[in-house]
């Protein structure tokens, strides 16, 4: 007997994950802080160098000392000295003076400038020529000038890159606030999907969502949390779904496509404690019969057993949840689309979302989508393919040679 | 004094990484292996699926016991029973005849294709009324349409995505051969470079490259092992890089953009056990001072001391080698490049690949390229920055709205 339940389109279902609270935070090394999520805003201490730096190598001027130098008619300055690299001079320069200096040293008082020492030539100990003049200002760096004391660097919810990491260690910060990072649990269901050190026999499948699935949670930012097989069977799957209730932030089950499992699952679901049904079926295909339940705090997903579905449904619905839990910036740009063209036409119906597996070509310089067909329970369609293309809701179909915005799998 | 070297356009640099050895291979479990890059090459041993398996809820018929039926004008079948989950099921489906199955059944002899049980209706206990004609094939996967058997379904050096780790659980790969991340030493040179928990005195700076470089190395496939910081002491330099080469496959060393600094790296490096000095000097900018060297087996680089040089160097240059390092094939498609146009004139040198940092803008539904302008020793214009737009050695720069290419950042 079908279950006729009422479908919530996309962009209802990724607006609830806000309803979702954010995970804790912990404090951790700069060292192991790429790829997770700041939640704290960092302000400047301190300007960023808080010392004149010599970006050549060469001598620590006052730029006024070259003005009209040339090849023809050299500036003499008298060498005060040399700066030691990491130290503060103890002396200054005056006009016509000039002290050796190295990148990255520290200008002495009164230089404003460094001429490049490819411009120079030493006459002896005490004197240089000097062959082209320079500006104040050129071949250093002024106090402040990468970062200025009290602003605020980075702020709470921007993802950790190198050059994040980078800037946190100019200001000393050797440990940092991040958010925890969501446990996601993983459980496939069904009878006939035997683990993958068992030989399955007749009728029996291999588990592959468990795979697939912990990849993703993994590629957003979670911890998977594999909970293995259950079988179809209300009991079994209730005290599976109280046990990952327990550990995790998140759980994934997949399987129940057939409309019976759908339908225990949602019994299931409903019988646990503080449960709540959000949604019951999305208006995309692949992946219409999903079902999110809220259970306490933690978003619980059913989603489809066929293995491009569940895939699918992750990308366009579960990763968004994720990377809300991890504490990902509400208003971070989105993973850039690639621009490309339809090699053939594609149908669509109406009234849903549909998401078109693609391989990319690059051909004459121009990037080219390539539907990758086939059906939604085989896997070897998501190996060919690179992305997925989105059809809206209103769009009939797409002629060959439309242009598409191919969402690039991570 | 400039020691005048000759550089070396970028592809001939990149082209010397193939004469590096390839990590080891190491054998893994499954559940680890995403992310990583696979050692050999998988064949299918058995057909998947290896049973016909329907992909809706219905009854398995034969197409040819529906042909004609219609609301009008039902088809009536002999219900033969239901086939259970996971099971061969122990009878076969004749002409006029129809079992129950479920998603992901197996079919019973004789059966052809599933009829969605929306368009039909159980009569009784024995009898069911069909609505619509379903054609043999229909609603159901056949024995090898997901992958044959005997195919080669993945190849060694491809990376491992969650898709791939799911083909590989299907056929039972509960371990992989991948190969080995490889190792790759950092250290930071200076003087004036103090460790990050450390208030740097007067002309003193916290060592930026060690994070920069640690987690570059990391979304290149490496494991970053971070030295510290070494001073401008030839002999001292001489021991972090014997202890760095004992331990890893690979070394950077970033600093010394001074010319006296430079000098005495490429002196040491020359007087390491079979040392060859490979390239002194990249016609890119920045990190034109850049120093590769042979070691025994392994890379070794001179990386340019300011931070942004160092992470711009490491991007079009370390990052190949690291790839190739860690076992990538070398036919798989780069890392596509987002097209945008620039917001700004950009001029630029010939006789040099140039790299500007740029932060991309949509206005529009178009993207816009914004160059990050500023000295490459300022950490806060990556921080800005989405990417980096080359421009080739013969252009003499770009007009504003021309089109080009961002290489987004990992």
């Amino acid at each position: 007997m079908e279950t006729f339940f009422k479908v919530t389109d996309l962009e209802s279902v990724l607006a609830l994950r806000r309803t979702f609270p954010v995970a804790a935070t912990e404090e951790i090394a700069l060292g192991e802080a790429v790829g997770r999520v700041l939640a704290e805003a960092v302000r400047s201490d301190v300007d960023l160098p808080d010392f004149r730096r010599a970006t050549m190598d060469g001598y620590a001027v006052r730029g006024a000392s070259t003005f009209g130098a040339s090849e023809g008619n050299p500036a003499y300055l008298a060498l005060r000295g040399a700066v030691p690299m990491g130290q503060d001079p103890d002396f200054a320069v005056g006009p016509g003076e000039a002290a050796r200096i190295a990148t990255g040293g520290m200008l002495p008082a009164g230089a404003d400038s460094v001429i490049m020492i490819e411009h120079t030539e030493a006459v002896d100990e005490t004197l240089i020529e000097v062959y082209k003049s320079v500006a104040p200002g050129q071949n250093m760096v002024e106090v402040g000038e990468d970062v200025a004391r009290g602003q605020e660097i980075l702020s709470a919810g921007r993802p950790i890159r190198p050059q994040e990491a980078g800037l946190l260690a100019a200001f000393g910060r050797g440990r940092v606030s991040v958010f925890r990072r969501p446990v996601v649990a993983v459980v496939s269901t069904g009878d006939e999907v035997v683990p993958v050190d068992q030989v399955p026999g007749p009728g029996r499948i291999r588990d592959i969502n468990t795979y697939t699935l912990a990849g993703l949670v993994a590629s957003a930012g979670g911890v998977a949390l594999p909970l293995g097989i259950v079988r179809d069977d209300p009991q079994d799957l209730r005290t599976k779904c109280v046990l990952a209730l327990a550990q995790a932030d998140m759980v994934l089950i997949s399987g129940g496509s057939s409309v019976g499992t759908r339908d225990f699952t949602i019994e299931v679901l409903s019988g646990l404690p503080a449960a709540e049904i959000l949604v019951h079926g999305i208006a995309i295909s692949p992946g219409k019969p999903t079902i999110l339940a809220r259970v306490g705090q933690h978003p619980f997903w059913g989603l489809p057993g066929h293995v491009v579905s569940a895939m699918v449904v992750f990308e366009v619905v579960v990763r968004p949840f994720i990377e809300h839990q991890a504490g990902r910036a509400a208003g971070l740009r989105p993973r850039p689309r690639l621009p490309a063209r339809l090699t053939r036409n594609l149908a669509s119906a109406q009234g849903r979302t549909e998401f078109v597996r693609v391989r990319l070509i690059e051909q004459n310089g121009e990037l080219w989508a390539q539907p990758v067909l086939g059906k939604s329970g085989l896997i070897h369609t998501m190996v060919q393919a690179d992305g997925l293309v989105r059809i809206g809701q209103n769009t009939e179909g797409l002629e060959k040679g439309s242009p598409v915005a191919v969402l690039p799998f991570h």
